[in-house]
């Protein structure tokens, strides 16, 4: 039987408040499994982009990718928040590793083809290659991915963090058994954005559809959840979806997805 | 006997300029032994802070690291070039791992004191950990040093690129027999910085402290020199300081830092 691994997406607000990222992190190095971080970037490279003069382009929740805002989500991303967040786990005695895709060779991905909309600079993912992944974690280190990757031919490409996240679960689940782990603000996937009550505590394919055809899921989690059945279909155990609290008490209420 | 290891430090306007970083890292992509870069940031940092309204701080040389300036160079040296580094190395199929002090606690280092100048986030390097270091490079990745460190205590901290070299190449002499190479515009120390043809072929110490009586080495050259004798005295084989072409044709005039 496969060793069970962690595969924890970090994103939203958390990432740009201290004191609950710190939290989180110290929540996550306690957890006793081999495991792999996943983050996003948070509203830093917005406000960042604007006092450089560059403005945020986001077309349904995706950012257009310029040459400037490559630039500048790869400062951002690759740079401050993944470091920050390593420096911290250091100091939880986790001894992670930042990556990004470009970093031994571990997620290749392709510029997305222009179609109705050019996103620019935005990367599908080709290939993650869980070998050099499952060599890091085998020497006891942590890998902290920021959704950075390349194309093998000298490119940089933004990629969404999610699609990342569960594009590791899968390509990992050749060697681990992996449980992919959202956690954001969010207490999980809820059928009243309004009512932090309203949990979906098991979401199956026929409720998602059913939910969807009612517009009763907010457009922002659908990529989630669309990630989350994708993994599951592909080799990855268990999904779930919740607060970043959530990786402290597992008991608490949050969002299984289920098959 | 040792296996031999090139330790290799980029910095100056090479970093800046594309084509030319392109020809030095595909030199440094067709070396056929275990080897480590270290770059500096060249200018972008302090042209992207201009945009930002960060000024720069120097004082003999050495940037003084404000809270905002940390951020600054952790973006640019720890995301923006050593993501692009090691995406092109990945391009030249040279197996790039990009690393600051946090990843994997390979250097670890504290906030320099203030003194008479209080340099605000600069960090003196405390500890390179070889062993980390060989086992990546063990598994044939080429690790990829930003000079952005840690102190253990989830502070990064800005370090000087060629000392972190120097004490890189000193740490790895209990695995390896390193070579320290430090390649930048220049052909080598020269007697005359405004002629090309007068380069300094070997300095050992005697010549080093009569030329700097005389005042003779142009300043900018005096931390490479400390670092190349430290390194000297301290377990590492061979010192070279030469034109980033050195690394495609050894035949070529250099400065070699004899004891």
């Amino acid at each position: 039987m496969k060793d069970k691994l962690f595969v924890v997406k970090i994103g939203g607000h958390v990432i740009d408040d201290r004191e609950k990222l710190d939290n989180f992190l110290a929540m996550f190095a306690s957890l006793d499994r081999p495991r792999i971080l996943v983050h996003g970037g948070g509203k830093l490279a917005t406000a960042l982009g604007e006092k450089m003069g560059i403005p945020a382009e986001m077309v349904g929740g995706r950012r257009i990718t310029s040459d400037e805002t490559l630039d500048l989500v790869t400062m951002v991303y690759a740079g401050l928040v993944n470091k920050k967040i390593c420096a911290r786990l250091q100091k939880f005695n986790c001894n992670a590793i930042g990556l990004s895709g470009c970093d031994a060779d571990t997620i290749r991905a392709v510029k997305r083809p222009a179609g109705t909309i050019d996103y620019g600079w935005a990367g599908d993912i080709q290939k993650v290659d869980p070998e050099p992944i499952g060599k890091l974690i085998g020497m006891g280190f942590v890998p902290v991915f920021s959704p950075i990757t390349h194309n093998g031919s000298g490119q940089l490409l933004n990629t969404n963090a999610d699609t990342i996240a569960a594009e590791i679960a899968i390509a990992m689940s050749r060697i681990y058994a992996p449980e992919l782990i959202y956690c954001f603000e969010k207490r999980g996937v809820l059928k009243d954005i309004r009512d932090e009550g309203s949990v979906i505590e098991f979401m199956d394919p026929k409720t998602y559809r059913a939910l969807k055809e009612q517009y009763l899921i907010h457009t922002g989690m659908l990529p989630k959840l669309d990630n989350s059945f994708h993994a599951l279909k592909n080799g990855v155990s268990k999904v779930r979806i919740g607060h970043f609290n959530l990786l402290g008490n597992f008991a608490k209420t949050h969002t299984t997805i289920t098959n």
